[in-house]
């Protein structure tokens, strides 16, 4: 019997068909997948912008949930009937040059992009990738744990501290989920974001938010903000980061800028400041987010837009190009 | 009588008269200048170029060696006789915005650019600017403690460790300091710098060292390098640091940038690296430079381009507007 599966075939392009599940190999799993998430790279992946990359036709999807379904030989860190989550990033080739980063490594492949993903009833991945979940944590909240990830990584890498002003330029999904993260640490958040919607779901979550033109300055006071994040990808962005970042402050890139872009070198300077790129996520990142996601302490709730069955998924991406507004959809993968 | 000073009136003009030597007040202590090393700083005040900061007429300059000659009431850290250096630095007015980093607070003063300098017989300054020379080091050398200061800051910012590779973009008197303390620390050290005579000087010194066009890539090999200190401030230089940082790379912005350049963000990202700004030096720095001159284990020496008398100091800036090369230019400023 074929499992139902989300295919690209190229071009922005979708198809649903029926696949059939893959035995695990040797160190593999073979998932039933629950949830999957749309995330910003789908969509692009959706817009055509990402073909030279990805051998189709093949399933995408890389934010997920499910259950054990079957293991391979030599798999003794997971049962049939676990919940887990998959870290989608395949380590397997290193290279000195990656100095033992290996999530950022030369040669990673990311599955879901470079490999299949979990946009499909049945996912079969290594055992290396899987994050178990503990029993009481829900499988449609677990699907956030990807991005939530994401957040916690960029919010290690900023060395956030409890008291700390922590300014989040971009109100979007990860810029949402850091402020959530942060907050969680003990900061201040201030978010920046010029969509009244997003303004609005910030403020009814909590935080204190601002549009691009407003006086951030009086807001932070004379100190600034100890810890910044670039989440918005923009010109101005960019530069707001520097110039809101106190003295000796870290400000985390975690948008994606494809040509260079001026920055306040000067800030950089003057300020002794600290520019930090941030990509993926290591294993403690999804160890904490999983951590996070026990008794929704986040609220992550609230940023579920919709949940949509798997066969409707051309035409979200059509909505979604569309203009359909939407915080984090989810797809329902299950038979 | 008056001791011989050097005062720049404004407008890029200079002269040199008598001035009348200060008594130290309560915590201060007047110094018999040695000798005091000329910096692109102060070049650029010959330039008129920092006009508008400047309170003239005043005495400038920095980089100085000397010895006490008197001490104000309450100075206990030092007697007549000793051989100290000046950490130019009036940290005096701290606030809650500087978190601690008095070395580059809101309301730092730069003592020869708002407060009179070193270019004189005579110089009365805060006890807590000085740090004693040991008897050993040759006062010639001393006035090199402060750019030698510069450069351990910049290297300590980076984190270098003994085996990585360290790139240093632009080969002039701050780039070959830095060159210097990254090779005592036992990295790999790299030069570019597109002047031939500085290249010839990086080389002899023992560095390998290559023009802008160089295919650097090739030198560095896949790995790339740890640690990039941009010291030129080129459009060109802060794009080829990203370029061959090493993954989780830091680059130190050591250069000033007046004005927004274009940076690689998609390098930052991608690689992790991590931009940080480093400017003057903290106490430790200067303890660390201060430990490099005793036997010149550097061969600083090599550095000193000329050392010319006090009087001649005006001709020496309309030589140096003129084109004069120079690595480091000082100035005797005993009677």
């Amino acid at each position: 019997m074929g499992a139902r599966a989300l295919i690209y075939e190229g071009g922005g392009r979708f198809a649903v068909s029926d696949a059939s599940p893959v035995a695990p190999g040797v160190g593999e799993v073979r998932l039933d997948v629950a949830y999957c998430g749309i995330c910003g790279t789908d969509l692009h992946i959706a817009h055509g912008a990402m073909d030279a990359r990805i051998p189709t036709p093949m399933v995408i999807g890389h934010e997920m949930s499910g259950t054990v379904a079957a293991v391979g030989d030599g798999v003794d860190t997971v049962r049939p009937g676990d919940h887990v989550v998959v870290r989608p990033l395949d380590t397997r080739e290193s290279t000195p040059a990656d100095r033992g980063f290996s999530h950022i490594g030369r040669k990673l492949r990311f599955i879901g992009i470079d490999s299949p993903g979990a946009l499909q009833a049945s996912w079969t991945v290594p055992a290396f990738t899987l994050h178990a979940l503990p029993p009481d944590v829900d499988l449609r909240l677990a699907a956030l744990a990807e991005p939530l990830a994401v957040a916690c990584h960029d919010v290690r890498r900023s060395e956030l501290g409890a008291g700390e002003n922590a300014l989040v330029i971009g109100g979007g999904p990860i810029g949402t989920l850091i402020s959530l993260v942060a907050r969680s640490r003990g900061a201040r958040v201030l978010v920046v974001e010029p969509d009244g919607a997003r303004r609005a779901l910030a403020r009814e979550l909590g935080f204190e938010a601002f549009e691009p033109e407003d006086d951030l300055t009086a807001a932070l006071g004379e100190l600034g903000a100890e810890v910044v994040f670039e989440v918005s990808g923009s010109a101005g962005g960019i530069l707001a980061a520097t110039k809101h970042a106190a003295i000796r402050g870290r400000v985390v890139v975690v948008a994606i800028f494809p040509e260079p872009r001026p920055v306040a070198l000067f800030d950089l300077f003057w300020k002794e400041l600290d520019l930090r790129g941030a990509r993926v996520y290591e294993p403690e990142d999804f160890e904490a987010a999983i951590a996070l996601l026990v008794g929704d302490s986040l609220g992550l709730e609230r940023l579920i837009s919709a949940v949509e069955p798997l066969d409707r998924v051309p035409a979200v991406f059509d909505e979604l190009r569309a203009g359909r507004l939407a915080m984090k959809i989810l797809v329902d993968c299950r038979p």
